[in-house]
């Protein structure tokens, strides 16, 4: 089954918005079994949206369209399709009341434009969307489905999940479903992994089994898929020859965040938390309060950017400033140490580090970072150097703290 | 002149992996005057990039593909492409070089793989890799230039900025540049600023300009295009009369972000910033320390996520958490003024809302969120309500927030 995505929109070609629904629904495909083969952007040109629609449908089972259905001049995508399906629009009543009451609530005038995204393509079925205007929409092809989605990722990920997902399920389940399972590691580089792993896994490769490599900085993903129906028997059998080789470097799998497996094993052992920030600016409280439950744990996070915040609410002392710098395996350490005491915590993470991009000197170079873990046994200090642009370098300090943390109350 | 992007990479597909290329190239085609016109994301496939490549070459005077240079065995598209391009490859004496002493000064043994990534395709200019081992590739095709990149994003930022655009300038400059202005809106939706601006604006795209919206929540982008000499001018009148229609809720153009707008006022100011954070957690913080340069204004940070870390660090008062509840405007003001006070900061801005996906009640659903902003002149509080998932709500709020500093200290 061949399953392709377009997404219409001149702005992500320009680079004016990010396109995350690629890997939101290539992970929700693949979750479902489906294997997501292309991917392309087009601009908002009839022409072209006519063109790429018509190539796909001559050659697959599913294609998801995105963007397009708003009620502004450049949302062309529905009446382009139709056009091409020859099916002529129709005023679809249901929408037409949902759109009136939507603005009747809001105590607004609907301006005239809004009320074309209540005309629907003779024969499509509709997708109701439960957080904007625009109603999403289903065709059936001469080899499968054409789906079509809104654009704004907080209208298409509830009408995806709620509506689309389930008559998928039904209308077209995969037939050798596609089974994964990703493996994160951190500390070792991508070649090295690859030597460990390759040989032992010919075998298996040889049976069906696919491996995927992702390198990031300081960590590389290792990607098992099969497909069919000894797929997961296959990955089962990859999974332990990985775990062997190289088990001590993986810090989870799949869809594993360090800041939810720390916020889960915290909450299981009724435990908490607080962090002390520098250069890591917020980032690490912010990881961690994205984590729907995170408020039974996470008790505070201080980012203490000036030398007399750490001094005034941390109680880092001037003289450790003062002899060793701000960015110290001595300051990280009376960050720690002065934030669990603060608040009773049980564990509290410090991050001290020069972000840049200015602000190196020879000795501590921009990357230079300490981190600082204080837990009831004692406090350990360790020394990184993330070399990158400011917000790379914010997010490996961060992936590398919650690790020291996470590795410490799992083990 | 056109131009294509070529995202290679199963994992992409898979949705393992963000692929933020498309919106960084696009940006930057898009500053030097070129238009992309089709992006595509292709498996690991030899067969699927040598036919995606080859069409592309047909078709376009420049194209760039990223990833699939690294050493692991999925890792094919130098070979496959100099396979199609019939250009053999040969050892790049200089980049063997650079790999081996990048390893010795990790005191690290190289793994076998690794000297893979030193052989280039006969004729190809080698584009250095400051921050890996992989080098950048330009080729030159019938009709124009055909660029390999690497696929993380920290080797090929620089890369691009120090090899690629250079020559791009020189080699293949654009015919009719392309010139755009982006004006980004909060407050108003999407067919309502159309309804203000098309009919004033059919003049000026009778003679070539283009428009186009892009709604988020909360905030909606125009983007004025248009192509060759009259650009400037275009673009010049459009602005005129998008500002004269809806100047009120412009809060910026192209890649202003409020964060790097706000430092940049408090510095000239000479005047500083704290912020305390209930409901974004820390995410304020973390967007206003991305700015370089924040530290001269940004004092300190409080994420006082408990109630008691509210009352012991901030000086809110219990009662008015009993009474009011910790989600009120009593609670926000309380909060800004008391990080304010506490650090002697020219302003607070202080956040305290319900993110979901639990805790909202029939008063206060999730999304209800307060906004504070203290001032030297007295303290404002905002109510909003910002109903989403945890992530939106969060970005949406810090929006506001900004915001709201940004018209006190601009106005």
């Amino acid at each position: 089954m061949r399953v392709e995505l377009i997404n219409t929109g001149t702005e992500l070609l320009m680079g004016r918005v990010l396109n995350i629904h690629q890997q939101w629904l290539g992970q929700q495909l693949a979750l479902a079994g489906y294997e997501l083969g292309f991917q392309q952007t087009i601009p908002d040109n009839g022409e072209v949206i006519q063109a790429a629609v018509r190539d796909s449908i001559s050659r697959c089972e599913l294609i998801i369209v995105t963007g397009g259905l708003g009620p502004t001049s450049d949302d062309i995508t529905r009446e382009r399709i139709a056009e091409l399906l020859e099916a002529p629009l129709e005023e679809h009543a249901e929408t037409r009341q949902r759109i009136v009451s939507r603005f009747k609530n809001r105590n607004r005038s609907i301006p005239n434009a809004v009320m074309g995204q209540a005309l629907v393509p003779q024969g499509a079925k509709v997708l109701p969307n439960d957080y904007g205007t625009a109603p999403g929409l289903m065709m059936q092809t001469c080899k499968g489905w054409l789906i079509l989605l809104p654009g704004p990722p907080r209208e298409l990920h509830p009408m995806y999940i709620n509506h689309v997902a389930p008559i998928l399920a039904k209308e077209l389940p995969p037939e050798k479903p596609l089974s994964t399972r990703t493996f994160k590691t951190m500390g070792i580089g991508e070649s090295s992994v690859e030597e460990l792993i390759s040989e032992p896994l010919n075998e298996l490769i040889a049976s069906g089994l696919r491996i995927g490599y992702c390198a990031r900085m300081g960590e590389v993903d290792v990607r098992l898929t099969a497909c069919g129906a000894k797929a997961l028997s296959l990955i089962k059998q990859g999974e332990e020859t990985v775990r062997k080789r190289v088990g001590k470097y993986i810090y989870g799998v799949d869809d594993d965040l360090l800041e939810g497996m720390v916020v889960r094993v915290l909450t299981e052992r009724k435990e908490s938390l607080v962090v002390a920030e520098s250069c890591t600016g917020g980032l690490l409280s912010h990881r961690i309060t994205n984590v729907p439950g995170s408020s039974s744990v996470f008790l505070a996070g201080y980012c203490t950017y000036s030398n007399e915040s750490k001094e005034n609410t941390l109680g880092v002392l001037s003289e450790s400033i003062d002899s060793d710098g701000a960015v110290s395996e001595r300051v990280a350490r009376e960050m720690a140490e002065g934030a669990r005491l603060r608040h009773g915590a049980d564990y509290a993470l410090a991050t001290t580090g020069i972000a840049g991009p200015t602000g190196g000197t020879k000795e501590k170079p921009v990357g230079t970072v300490f981190i600082a873990l204080a837990t009831p046994q004692g406090t350990e200090v360790m020394k990184e150097c993330n070399r990158s642009d400011r917000e790379t370098f914010k997010i490996v300090t961060t992936q590398q703290a919650l690790n020291l943390l996470r590795q410490v109350i799992e083990g």
